[in-house]
């Protein structure tokens, strides 16, 4: 409870600074029963999940105010974030128009956004109840996106948030270095996955996706492609394996992928096809990190990635390069991606500091399998860092 | 997976049934990244999350076809409910348009409601795509609500549905039973919900909502009201305590409530007051399930408890008599409530066979506590029966 109140405290206090910055004076996080249907933001405003209509309204001048079902009310209140807790019984209506009234803000910005679904919480029926009550006072011409405000309060990570991701990156990797000894021939995908998952509940964690994907599994040539559950498909001498997992600390995620090669009885190496894959995908990473820094485009950052695997005469990755990764394994609006219409504007956002990214190409070398490694990096005024130990080396199953 | 595979295909079916009811020929659930902010009714659409943006299109003819990213479709083909699956690269815009063009609905069913939230799955920013999206083919005049397809689909519960709610019901008196030799005076409300998560993770089950507010534990008077954490607080002699609280089965909620008291060390019985606010809340739910049928009005059944409990001198409570249970405890769209502006048109829908709601009026007891009683009932066409073993004794705690 002590994180969760001095997380919300901080995360108030940096939507007051965004707001100034981007000189919009209200935001408004408009949700109700939200363990239904709720609002990515909602996190960052209340310590759980709330029940009716509620309302928070942050202001540019530094005021914060709640607007919640009665029952909700107190723990709320308890977080002390807000100057005051509304909590009604019969509708939202009356107190969310008297405070507006009171406030009378040039523009109120709602958590909408076609590009990004981190930024777009607010439910299509929510929004008309919303329009309607402010059109009562003449205020529904106001509706502004608060894409680039969500957007920041999520993608600027705190000292706080970091340590969390490095600690989940840290515990993914040591569960990486575990499972090395348990990948034999003839254990199936479900069976490595079992072992993971057991290694994650030892830890009293859980994963940072769902179960059934994560770890997700592909050992050798033709598997599912991404986003499958491990299969009763068995591990094989002269196959290349790779696994996408994490893990999630202090609500904070981690997602990483490694590969591994098993090797032929009579092999000390891999042969020069899978070794020239995994270098070219170690290559793009390195490339692609150093060029990251604050200012640049996601999708310049992608282009050099995908050029050294084209380049190298492989398939392009139908994908984009990296994500951000925060409260969810898929996080924040820019992205390291091309230019796709599913992505919109996403890899057309500047970088900044704080960001979160993972980097992850991928390439399939026929008939052994699928390389791909997946880092996860921080950027910083000086360039991106790694935030964990990077796989430079392929990992050999006896 | 058996499970969910059947579930969807049952689900399914019975979407082209209600399509052809209401007169409506296509539904279309649109949806991204839905570990982030998924539209609820997913669930009976596919075994598990999809990443980018993704239609789900069902005909009253009896088409169905799904178009996803192209690293989803094979986990969505596997279920075998769909004519075809598309997996996109780059955009679900082409292959949306020409799925459409090929169909020609004369209306197309979408995921919003300023009534129910259940039936509010679509974001605003999901919202504006599909219409930009429609509008390319000159058929974005042809949105309407689906929320009478969602409420249908939800609200009437299959057997196999049903027998997953009977089971949850089962086992949260089972723990409410071994609750009752657990309470002692002294033992504080976090001591007691802790004392019941055990229980729940002992049969490797899950909770109904968040942990922190379930089991809900409240003793004595003046505690916070309903949706507040356990508390330190102390169980005391000549005191009511109440809980709230539910498990989940193969996705399916309960959500009862029980009230027991704590005897001095004189007593055999509770006192006079405390068995008269007992006796008003057990008629008030008799009278209430009796009056319940297929065609009444939820507002109808909302005011027989509700006058019971004014009637006998206690103030009115400050919620809705009862809500429908289903994959959440708080599910589906008709509603046992008053006609309050926070609950729209919700009281007004009338009560259908299948339907499963909770009853539970509440009240106060001055000095002693809150006397509050929570049962499941479901409607069928003779009336509605209890899911359980409905409270009817105070339990006595020595």
């Amino acid at each position: 409870m002590f994180r969760k109140e001095s997380l919300i405290k901080e995360k108030t206090e940096q939507a007051v600074k965004i707001l100034q910055e981007f000189g919009i004076d209200c935001w408004i996080t408009f949700t109700r029963e939200s363990e239904i249907c709720g609002d990515p933001t909602l996190v960052f405003l209340a310590p759980g999940h709330v029940t009716w209509h509620s309302a928070f309204i942050i202001s540019a001048t530094g005021r914060k105010r709640a607007i919640v079902g009665l029952y909700d009310k107190k723990a709320i209140e308890d977080i002390g974030a807000y100057e005051a807790v509304d909590g009604f019984v019969t509708g939202i209506k009356e107190p969310l128009l008297n405070y507006l009234k009171e406030l009378q803000p040039k523009q109120i910005a709602i958590n909408y956004s076609k590009t990004s679904e981190i930024c777009d919480g607010l439910t299509h029926g929510m929004y008309l109840t919303l329009y309607e009550i402010l059109k009562e006072a003449g205020m529904e011409d106001r509706l502004v996106s608060a894409e680039k405000i969500v957007s920041a309060l999520r993608e600027r990570k705190s000292p706080v948030e970091l340590q969390a991701i490095r600690k989940a990156v840290a515990i993914t990797e040591e569960i990486f270095e575990a499972v090395r000894y348990f990948i034999a021939p003839g254990k199936t995908e479900k069976e490595i996955a079992q072992f993971m998952l057991e290694e994650v509940r030892r830890r009293k964690l859980t994963t940072a996706w769902g179960e059934s994907t994560c770890p997700a599994v592909f050992t050798g040539p033709d598997t599912a492609q991404a986003h499958y559950s491990p299969t009763d498909r068995q591990v094989k001498r002269g196959h290349i394996l790779n696994m996408d997992f994490g893990v999630k600390v202090d609500d904070y995620c981690s997602d990483l992928q490694r590969t591994f090669y098993i090797l032929e009885e009579n092999e000390n190496q891999a042969p020069p096809e899978v070794l020239r894959g995994f270098e070219t995908i170690v290559q793009a990473i390195e490339e692609a990190r150093k060029a990251m820094k604050p200012g640049v485009l996601g999708v310049e950052i992608d282009a050099i990635a995908r050029l050294i695997v084209t380049k190298a005469g492989y398939e392009e990755f139908p994908h984009a390069l990296g994500h951000q990764v925060g409260r969810f394994a898929h996080d924040g609006t820019a992205l390291l991606g091309p230019r796709w219409e599913k992505y919109a504007d996403k890899p057309f956002r500047p970088l900044e500091a704080g960001m979160v990214f993972t980097l992850e190409p991928r390439l399939t070398v026929p008939g052994r399998g699928v390389v791909t490694i997946e880092e996860m990096v921080v950027v910083t005024e000086n360039g991106a860092e790694f935030l964990g130990r990077p796989q430079k080396e392929l990992l050999l199953i006896r």
